[in-house]
């Protein structure tokens, strides 16, 4: 699915490279974008989008598997972008609080059509779920089961465990959904006979397994992913009411050069290998990987100057736009929005707007000369950017697009 | 100034304590104030917030230097907050962006009373502060000053300094502003002589220098706030026509248990060895030192639920209220808004209602016996906690109330 690429251009697609020297994106010139909204914008290429969907769509019936896919809304919740999702007509979505819910159904998602994930669920995001009874809620505590069932006896539920394995973005401690150390998310094994026993006295019949164990793994994580699968098989196996399974999202997209996207046909073989003759209808929460890298933030350059050695690019908008690079340590892909005349790099790092330290958006990365005025984009910024962003020093104000 | 308090209640003072068994700040009971706005809430406690600025009025003036302080804005821009800044007519404020800027012209506070420090400065901002004559600006890069001086000949500024030194909370690498990796922020001792010239050449009048170095220092790291005295001394002696000199803010405030409060005396001395017979204004720029200690954050508690080994406490926030534990490490204390009746704890580990892994309020501390429907406190939040919070997960709404 990648095209043919130098390594310069290895980020290029159809939908996103230099026409006329000029960084365009579904048609559209970044930096025009950018210039004509006067502030940091977002762009999203709805055909990425879309073609993500249908590339994991395509691997999953490949594999043998029925299947269903939640959009997980948190990535990123513009409501175009959600709108999109739901005219496309291929997706159900996933939220996790009773906003994201009412969101979901603004746009016209079916309450059968989503799923709700959440943790640390109050009785006022009960009393949401009550209002909303086609939504499919997968609980992830006794309690929640326990208060769920005194509001809503009958109803359907899926039970979110936690396998005691984990994945995360390059490794990221801070990404870990499940592992060595206990997570506040799901029921572990040792309770599992518990929770069963507390749906059914509390009314509530069990037809799903949830495990959503990660973030961002590719290819060399699928060994894990293997195993993950492997240890959710005892919870299965004591359900005998189970219709689905759902495996959460996670999958991952290159970040950095050198990155190998993940192998879907190695993935969904796994899923296959463990659960295809299991009649359970298998169900995918990707986030990320249907959004972000379908997305690009755009920013001005306002200052390029060396301090202590390093070479700052200044640009107008900080970690509070996009918060990965800061507090994740994950990388955004920078490329300025002409393409350079010559092949001349310089290291540099770009710092955001704001009175903070740790308000980088790159650090040291080498980049064509850059000069104050230009845009630069930084890729894979489609998920968990804008849906993250705050207020902080009141330099908040973005806008988004949605690309057709 | 802690009033005398066992170990159990050191953080009690006058305004905040249990009163008849109920955790009460400003005369307010804390989950009364929760339940009744029926969502999160910060709470101010406004007296404090006076003190806290006497206090530092106080020491400063003792030290016999001529003095003017600034809030730092970006610490908390609740309205009210600022309003009642204003109307105590103690100090100006400081502001970091063009909508800082708007916000506390809105609150009455003359331009003559505002300070803009920022980084990373666009046309768009230049262009603000130039419709806003009176405002001193901190200029950090010799970008700003060319570009300023476009559009505003003849105007009185600061420079903002990188002194290379710098502090932070708990040595926390995040927050440190200056030091030996080179930061973004002002202009170092290698660049000031072509600094200057360049604001002479843009027909600008330096008459202050400006050094911000990091934050949330106490008693120990006071002999490295000497040392960066010291090194600012060097660029003030290269200025002819300086009239103040703004040490930044960075004064912290005891985090956790044992943590001892900054001795203020000793900070205003090294001020006064430093600078004191140079008849020069001394202008500090406190957010934290201001208001930190005088806001809480009330949750209340959904879920108590033991899941592989961590009895974990669920509550109706997340980390997108207050960022600090998650992402800088700084510890919240944590009390329950009712006295507790024994003196059981239990380690517990408070957990959000936000869908990832680093959702965690606190880790592994002692708390007395906590049950669904309770509330919790937690201290010192009334620094970049509604200032830095998100809307990620569509959980960002809370309430703030100032307590006259």
């Amino acid at each position: 699915l990648n095209s043919a690429s130098s390594d310069l251009y290895h980020w290029e697609r159809e939908n996103l490279g230099y026409q006329a020297g000029v960084l365009t994106i579904a048609g559209q010139q970044a930096e025009v974008m950018a210039h004509s909204a006067g502030a940091p914008v977002f762009l999203y290429d709805a055909q990425r989008i879309r073609q993500n969907l249908e590339r994991l769509q395509a691997v999953l019936a490949q594999a043998g598997l029925s299947h269903s896919i939640y959009y997980a809304m948190k990535a990123n919740r513009f409501p175009p972008l959600l709108t999109y999702l739901r005219l496309l007509g291929r997706c159900g979505v996933d939220v996790c609080s009773p906003e994201e819910l009412l969101s979901a159904r603004q746009v016209g998602f079916a309450e059968t059509e989503i799923s709700y994930t959440g943790t640390s669920v109050s009785e006022e995001d009960l009393a949401v779920l009550q209002r909303h009874p086609g939504v499919i809620i997968h609980c992830d505590s006794l309690s929640s089961i326990r208060r769920l069932g005194r509001r809503c006896p009958g109803r359907r539920i899926g039970l979110r465990i936690n396998p005691e394995m984990g994945l995360g973005y390059r490794m990221n401690r801070l990404l870990q959904y499940a592992g060595r150390k206990a997570t506040k998310f799901g029921i572990y094994h040792g309770q599992f006979k518990a929770a069963l026993h507390c749906a059914r006295e509390s009314d509530l019949l069990v037809e799903g397994i949830h495990f959503h164990t990660g973030c961002g793994y590719l290819t060399p994580q699928l060994p894990l992913w293997s195993q993950i699968l492997e240890a959710g098989q005892r919870f299965v196996d004591e359900c005998p009411d189970l219709r689905y399974l759902n495996l959460g999202g996670g999958l991952g997209i290159p970040l950095a050069e050198g990155d190998e996207p993940l192998d879907l046909s190695a993935w969904s073989a796994i899923i296959s290998r463990q659960f295809g003759n299991s009649n359970l209808r298998i169900c995918i929460e990707p986030g990320d990987y249907l959004v972000k890298d379908a997305g690009i933030l755009v920013l001005q350059v306002n200052t390029v100057e060396e301090k202590g050695g390093t070479l700052f690019v200044g640009v107008n908008g900080g970690f509070n736009l996009h918060i990965e690079p800061a507090f994740y340590k994950l990388p955004l892909q920078v490329l300025p929005c002409r393409q350079p005349d010559s092949s001349l790099r310089r290291r540099v790092t770009i710092a955001g707007n704001i009175n903070e330290a740790c308000d980088l958006l790159a650090e040291n990365i080498l980049l064509p000369p850059v000069h104050e005025g230009d845009y630069l984009a930084f890729l894979n910024a489609g998920g968990y950017g804008s849906s993250m962003s705050s207020n902080h020093c009141l330099r908040g104000f973005f806008r988004e697009y949605l690309l057709p």
